[in-house]
């Protein structure tokens, strides 16, 4: 696998000379963007450590050469970049254990990282932490075809299981923008959401086994792969979510769905968020048991993927777009329950026009309409990325009091609201050519009052990371604060797991 | 409310005389029936204690009256017993702080109940725990009948919130024999599965919110309505299958699934448990998303109803039945559907014979059959309950191990095998006239030891509470068990909070 496979999602960038100039262009350290953070107390790496890691891994699961550790250092937003001076690679449980046993012992930070995908920058260090990458820990260790319970380490690609899975007739629960660089063990570390969630729910719920290695090289085992095992806490849901600050994932056992035999896409224009959220109604009613996603991207954001990537949107010059996905067993039964969904869609007048397809060539475009959005946002420099879950009363409302609150800074390129709206959550972007401090200060800290006193979260799926590590108590109380934290020292008492992120 | 209403589940016993003779009869005190077993050093209820509850609590809030006492004292299973003086029954969070507060600087254990309905012993005291009942505790707080989110006290029964439900279009994700009786409070404490997980998921993915008292009294309120919320480490699933020993839980919100437009339920009768397995496979198949149950029960199971509650199943005699429940959006696609499954099922020979009906009362006369099994068994005097999650190529071997084992022991009067054959789930059942050692030793441990030597749960979804707690390991690894502890005294230094179950 070549590591920088986290470009695909960036297609038109190639990975030579154009990726070292993006880097040089855009390395501003972290510890340089914010001066008043302070390193932790932590060690220094040296050569000893260096030694020790040889010791127990391949030479080339030990990167030291400063090119190459450089593009671990930064994350593809281009946002958040530390100076780590090594990568470990490990292939097995028992070196993440053995590193992390060492580094516990000299109190040495570190960071995990998965794919690198991140968005709220947890995966790359923050100052000088080691980063232990898991993208050689990429096999899969077993599918059971009757239950259709994959087991596998925690650096497979995504893309990569479904691929796998789909040759023995089942499918991931879990589909993303991401998915050709993301891998399961930061999916579950960061309880990523996407496409699938609305029908197949969150991780919490599809992930059955977990096996995490703790801060001082314990292995947590609980590799469990039954539906149903009630025999005392809950471990597993420590790790889901909790971001590599609790323990680094390692093996990850995870139910698969079976594959759909009847895939249904329609592409929807409308003319208000108010015809939106009738056409969910609608969905959901006629939809129920088949609806596998309901989508939303409002005009600017096409128009960004349009005028940035080329593509074209089938349906032009719509103020809202809906992508409503059915999955189901049955292509007949299901054709005629979305083209009642349509007709009462049209008759009602909710929507503007819409069609319906299920050949995969089409389906594709129209999903890369929505799956490419993040990529065209960023070529129009920096992103000022939010990811809102919302209530859907004041859902939309976001996007039109930033347009409001922005519209005297010229440097603001684009201003536009996306995402899975039917689990209530909304990715908020803005863009501009380079970072700007002075439309970040106009973004930051209102926005998070403003979804705080809307009840709404202020990462649905993203996670805290680095970049929302302070502003937790936005969506969060002191006493779950003080439990978490009650929780972190508990369980990683020098503090060495991914430090500076999720709390801090 | 009527406290009693337990006995609902085990109907032709009425609440007076007889239920009373019954305690009489089988209250041997679960110190007696464990000689070896130490009371932890917690301190003893003193008249200054009650008079600080009665300082806080309405009169009819504090229960000492010993012969009421004593119904909250003893399971209704009649295998657990204890001998607290004391009942509190709290109408608030702030009730419940407040008492909890009081107990953790007392050093007075505490034993939270809900509808006392549990299986293994975790709902009532071992020695003289204080009893802390949620019975009172039973107020809707709201239903947003937009997104089908449900928040409630955590006493509220949950045929009640069914019933709620209902009259607005939504359905509770969770469903159970003891639903009459069981609270929403101890469903979520102890995880409770039962005949919805196949479609709708463990606890685990449908409750969003839950708010608990920690045993200093600290309110931890991660109340959340919102579907996506990924700030933090997930804390409410450490409340979610701790039994009580981590917190007590006050109030939960819970995603509710749109009421199915159309409900079939097919009784088949089948001649062997391969052939079981062969309906399974071509039910998920055939009805995929609409499959909402499919439950196994053997010919002894059956016979027991007959024989014990005079209920008649209409195929008799076979020696395997299912149970398959559809549930979805369009009757017809449905009734068609399920048709296709039966015949399909019929021409393959794997079915002896079978039905299926719409018919809300003749699906009733099905749906008793299988969830009065438990309080049949009970009519057979004791019953040793084993719910175990295995593997489906061993599923069955299980009963017929049993079969031999116990060939030789007269007073074995069942055994048999039933379940949530789709979630791998089965509850294995022996009983005899009373509770009788030799049976009890020819069973345990080697009921565990198998089970764990096929890899399965030694509990699938009845929580570990007081009975199993010394064979956790059979399920858990040292490491696992370790991770448990520490959270434990983490959380409750003092080891207040349900001492005896889980963890012991």
């Amino acid at each position: 696998m070549i590591r920088h496979d986290v470009f695909q999602l960036f297609p038109s960038i190639s990975i030579g000379g154009t990726m070292k100039r993006l880097i040089r262009r855009f390395s501003t350290l972290t510890k340089d963007r914010y001066p008043d953070l302070k390193r932790g107390s932590f060690s220094s790496l040296q050569d000893k450590d260096v030694q020790f890691f040889e010791s127990i891994l391949n030479k080339n699961q030990v990167i030291t050469d400063a090119d190459e550790v450089q593009s671990y250092n930064i994350d593809w937003l281009k946002a958040n970049c530390g100076y780590s001076s090594i990568v470990l690679k490990p292939r097995t449980t028992e070196q993440v254990s053995a590193i992390l046993k060492h580094c516990n012992e000299r109190k040495l930070a570190v960071c995990p990282q998965g794919g690198n995908t991140g968005l709220v920058g947890g995966g790359v260090p923050v100052f000088d932490e080691i980063i232990i990458s898991t993208s050689l820990m990429n096999k899969i260790i077993n599918l059971n075809t009757l239950t259709g319970v994959l087991t596998c380490q925690s650096g497979c690609v995504l893309e990569s299981l479904s691929n796998h899975l789909k040759d023995h007739g089942f499918i991931m629960p879990i589909d993303l923008g991401a998915k050709g660089s993301c891998q399961i063990g930061g999916n579950v570390s960061t309880n990523a959401g996407g496409l699938r969630l609305l029908r197949y729910g969150s991780l919490h719920s599809t992930v059955l086994g977990v096996q995490a290695v703790l801060a001082n090289g314990d292995v947590v085992d609980c590799m469990n792969t039954l539906k149903k095992d009630n025999t005392g806490y809950h471990l597993k849901h420590l790790f889901i979510g909790s971001e590599g600050t609790l323990g680094l994932v390692t093996e990850v056992a995870i139910q698969c769905p079976p594959l759909p035999k009847a895939t249904n896409l329609a592409l929807l224009g409308l003319s208000s968020f108010e015809q939106v959220l009738n056409a969910f109604k609608l969905a959901r009613g006629n939809l129920a048991e088949i609806l596998s996603s309901c989508e939303l991207m409002d005009q600017d954001s096409v128009k960004v993927v349009e005028k940035n990537l080329g593509l074209t949107c089938p349906l032009p010059n719509m103020p809202f777009y809906m992508l409503i996905e059915t999955s189901g067993s049955n292509m007949s039964h299901d054709e005629e329950k979305l083209n009642m969904f349509l007709e009462t869609c049209l008759e009602q007048k909710v929507i503007l026009d819409g069609f319906a397809t299920s050949e995969p060539s089409k389906m594709k475009v129209l999903w890369d309409i929505r799956e490419r959005i993040t990529g065209a946002l960023l070529k129009d420099g920096y992103s000022y990325k939010y990811d809102v879950s919302l209530p859907l009363n004041v859902f939309y409302d976001i996007i039109l009091e930033f347009r409001e609150r922005l519209k005297d800074l010229n440097q603001v390129k684009t201003i536009c609201g996306y995402g899975h709206l039917g689990d209530g959550n909304l990715h908020v972007n803005m863009t501009s050519s380079e970072y700007d401090e002075k439309i970040k200060k106009t973004i930051e800290p209102f926005i998070y009052e403003w979804i705080s006193k809307h009840r709404g979260s202020i990462s649905a799926e993203h996670g805290v990371g680095f970049l929302k590590s302070k502003y937790l108590h936005f969506s969060k109380t002191q006493k779950e604060i003080d439990m978490m934290k009650s929780l972190k020292s508990n369980m990683d008492p020098n503090g060495i797991m991914n430090p500076y992120k999720v709390l801090f």
